[in-house]
């Protein structure tokens, strides 16, 4: 139920969620000022009780039997997934590359999949895209405007210019690339001048960048204590954690030096492990409970802090 | 014209084209082993006798009005500008971004150009993708296969494991951001540990990638001093030179620098200077002349060497 005046629509100011009961009451009040991403990011995870980002890194082959034969069987194992995990997630995180494999027809499924995802969890473009301002403006068009996403993730080694299109609406958020999840985060993220390191030079930079409070930071769960270091920079700066899930990453100290003193500021990010906890007809419970479970062991977490 | 047995298609040992000829003879050797992407890069820019890229970087406001009511104006001018300059180009550098602002439609409008490019220029997307490792392999998947590009721009940010699916093939070449065009490259790509930027420290980290001889690098003519640095660090590595149109590189200083003792190894991509050389309904003429300009003053300036 929406209760709106046509024109007036400016912010959700308040989502009743609970377990198993994904309606929700969105009550609209005319002339409010529009909330920025940082707003909107505390707000979800607010009301939602949920740190939990879903990953839709869907592959065909990975897809059960039965929805195969769809006209879309990416967009239609997607549903499905949301259907699932939607009383558990704060956040679900797309990344484009598993889309693009299949072309235009996977660009097709992309876009029913942000049209399908509700307007009151977090839709993330996982498209680490960066190129010279007059090039990124095209990828912000295509993430934001096209996909309608509320936050992308944005590789930052070209700098200033080539970032700003990014940030140019104070309602859509950007999550900078700073300490990834992956082994090769070795070769190049650590490169020390001495006093500091690249990835700490990242998150120096993007605080420089956030004058409309949208910049947030990539920090992999698989390096905790630098985690730490970069919370300790950027005490502020919304995260995006991934490789708690199928990477093995550590999900008790990322949630411990990544949260704030609200028990917010941070999101947690699990693809395969959820989506693909079962392979057969049973797929949707069996992510459903482990949405569920990963949901519960993030809040269970914070207690510890 | 194609003289070729079945299943023996092997490798193009000649092609000749001459300005204003655009046929083909290509004549192909059953069991000749494949060129891998080095020797593939060497043979056109030989045959062609050009160092020049040109970028299709399209957008649909700087379409002539006679195309704009195309079924697919993208593709529509995309092809328009190929037929007008393949006598000069030796390569086309199609930049994702544009056409992934206009969604699937824009995937589409990708696919046709690439299916359009001929066989005896190189195909490249520029795309600057780069994710962990099960990510990447489905951008390589996208870029190499769906599109059939002959090569790719990546950003090496996140290291070894995000770049191996790009390098697997030996016929499909990675241009590597290393000292990119933009006022932003300041920012991060000239970090220095002291005795080496991170520009260096790319460098010579897609050195010990080169084990397919298909890796290549992106350095902006914007940078001439340190593109000549780059060189002394890998001395035989392909260029993908940005910024000698519109972005006001030097042209004289990057190709003097950048080539190889024979004359090659370097190409230099020029978009807007060319695409949009007119906006009228001579636009065809118009991109070939500074097609033809920019060729015969890359040409003129390896002579200066």
């Amino acid at each position: 139920m929406i209760i709106t005046t046509p024109g007036q629509a400016q912010g959700v100011i308040g989502i009743l969620r609970g377990e198993g009961d994904t309606q929700t009451l969105k009550i609209f009040i005319g002339g409010e000022k529009r909330m920025n991403f940082y707003e909107r990011f505390d707000h979800i995870l607010h009301h939602t009780n949920s740190l939990l980002c879903v990953g839709l890194d869907t592959v065909v082959e990975k897809i059960p039997p039965s929805l195969r034969h769809e006209d879309d069987p990416l967009f239609a194992f997607n549903r499905a997934i949301i259907d699932a995990t939607l009383p558990y997630a704060a956040a679900y995180k797309v990344n484009t590359a598993f889309y693009e494999a299949h072309g235009h027809a996977g660009w097709r499924a992309l876009e029913a999949t942000f049209r399908y995802l509700p307007a009151d969890v977090l839709k993330i473009a996982d498209a680490k895209r960066g190129d010279i301002g007059n090039t990124s403006q095209m990828y912000a068009k295509s993430l934001f405007s096209v996909l309608n996403a509320d936050a992308v993730t944005v590789n930052p080694l070209m700098g200033t210019d080539s970032v700003a299109p990014f940030l140019e609406d104070e309602t859509k958020g950007v999550f900078f690339l700073c300490l990834t999840s992956n082994a090769g985060a070795q070769d190049f993220q650590y490169f020390s001048d001495g006093t500091r390191t690249l990835y700490e030079c990242i998150a120096e930079k993007v605080l420089t960048w956030n004058e409309r409070h949208n910049c947030g930071l990539v920090v992999g769960a698989t390096h905790p204590q630098q985690l730490q270091r970069i919370r300790a920079i950027a005490p502020s700066l919304p995260l995006l954690v991934p490789g708690i899930g199928a990477q093995g990453g550590d999900l008790e100290k990322s949630v411990q030096f990544g949260i704030d003193e609200n028990g917010r500021g941070a999101i947690y990010n699990s693809s395969r492990a959820i989506i693909y906890a079962s392979g057969g007809e049973d797929f949707q419970q069996a992510a459903a409970l482990s949405a569920k479970q990963t949901r519960d062991a993030l809040n269970a977490a914070k207690m510890i802090k």
